[in-house]
């Protein structure tokens, strides 16, 4: 039986998703609350592989299981043996042929930046600070070079081991409320940092370093030396992941934080 | 020279507002940041001793000073010299007769509570989580019994000092924004756990245990044992203290975290 789980994490205490040697992931301890619950080993598969620091508002994870169990023993039977952090927010049975990353229609990610000039104190590690005042039109302008299909290989990590640098950016809006400014983008697929790395461009865009039309300049350019710093980690969130209809799964209520 | 400042916390890693010999307080490590900076010790009056655990989004302090230096440098020299979770939002200069404590005209409390029934991650430190589904309506009908001057003896904790028991409520407000509970209390001063029994009370009621009269039977039984149980301080934040328009105290802006 194949089942699909919707995982909320904050990243601030891990390596990132995948299991690593140099320090806890949450894969590894959603493998171990899971396995307990089963009474067997178990492997996940995610729809996308978050790095060290950043958050999931909703990640999705597939495994596969000879045990029967309810949707409710799954959900709070990983939660009593998960570390804080980590919270299973539904379980559901799907079809053999749903794969959490193959499957996937869409990765949509948040990244959240608290502009003010004073350091932060209550949100440190749930937003990125920022201290310049960002221009939340410029940074729109300049988001809008980076919607369609393109070549985003000046968005890509060096280590980053995908195929094909082509991605296609559905959605890039910037958003104001008060003193939080909220990058919101959905691509079918990303490359590895990307998201902080367009983020990168806008905040320095947002402040004047750059005009709106260097978005178009860094990404034509193909080289990820001519983009922007890559945005730390505190403020990236998976905010939500797609799938076709057909496999019902479940929708949870976007965060007030995220909006 | 006496200077007011804006003090922004996460309380979860302190005994609380007030000094003590358990642990580390954020009066203490505000005390020892100003000093560096005056080059002389720095005694600081506040205007609403929280508890351990508790937040603020916006505390405000005085303290006296024989050398003179800019806003600037006290808020950027505070904050150079303050542990991660302390912030100073602002500094400025007051007459000799401002009081943070006695020149408060009222002090304003948000209790921020996450009502689903899953675990929380990213917010478990910033809210307080609560399973089974709140009532806002029959909350609100309850937080009418507490508005005006009262007694609140029987939301008192056992060890307060305060002389009187009598204060004046002028705002409980209940509001839900999807999953998020939020409470905005206002009162010319409050009463030890004032803020979080009255918390208990209402969240007792929203869960269906009581009906909104108690609130009034509670309050007028005057016995802290007829009351809710104390909710904890993980949601509770000291959101603004309002004084004499005279003093021209700044403004901080409202977090999009409580509203």
């Amino acid at each position: 039986m194949r089942w699909a789980l919707g995982v909320e994490y904050d990243g601030s205490g891990f390596v990132g998703w995948e299991t690593q040697r140099n320090g806890p992931s949450v894969q590894a301890a959603v493998e171990e609350a899971l396995a307990r619950v089963a009474a067997h080993p178990v492997a996940t598969v995610c729809a996308g592989r978050t790095d060290s620091g950043v958050h999931a508002w909703e990640q999705v994870v597939h495994f596969d299981t000879a045990v029967s169990r309810s949707s409710r023993s799954w959900t709070l039977g990983a939660n009593a043996n998960l570390p804080a952090g980590i919270s299973v927010l539904w379980a559901r049975q799907v079809s053999d042929d749903f794969n959490a990353r193959f499957s996937a229609l869409s990765r949509r990610y948040r990244y959240l930046i608290y502009n003010r000039p004073i350091r932060l104190a209550n949100l440190r590690r749930r937003m990125t600070w920022w201290r310049r005042p960002l221009d939340v039109e410029a940074m729109r302008r300049a988001a809008v070079h980076l919607l369609g299909e393109h070549d985003f290989s000046a968005f890509r990590a060096s280590g980053c081991q995908a195929r094909t640098p082509v991605r296609t950016v559905s959605r890039l809006d910037v958003e104001r409320t008060g003193e939080v400014v909220s990058l919101d983008v959905e691509a079918n697929a990303f490359l590895h940092h990307m998201v902080r790395n367009i983020a990168g461009v806008l905040m320095a865009v947002g402040s004047g370093r750059f005009p709106p039309h260097w978005a178009r300049q860094v990404l034509e350019g193909r080289d990820r030396r001519l983009g922007g710093v890559t945005a730390p980690p505190t403020g990236l969130y998976l905010y939500a992941v797609r799938y076709p209809e057909k496999y019902h799964l479940p929708r949870v209520q976007p965060s007030p934080l995220v909006w």
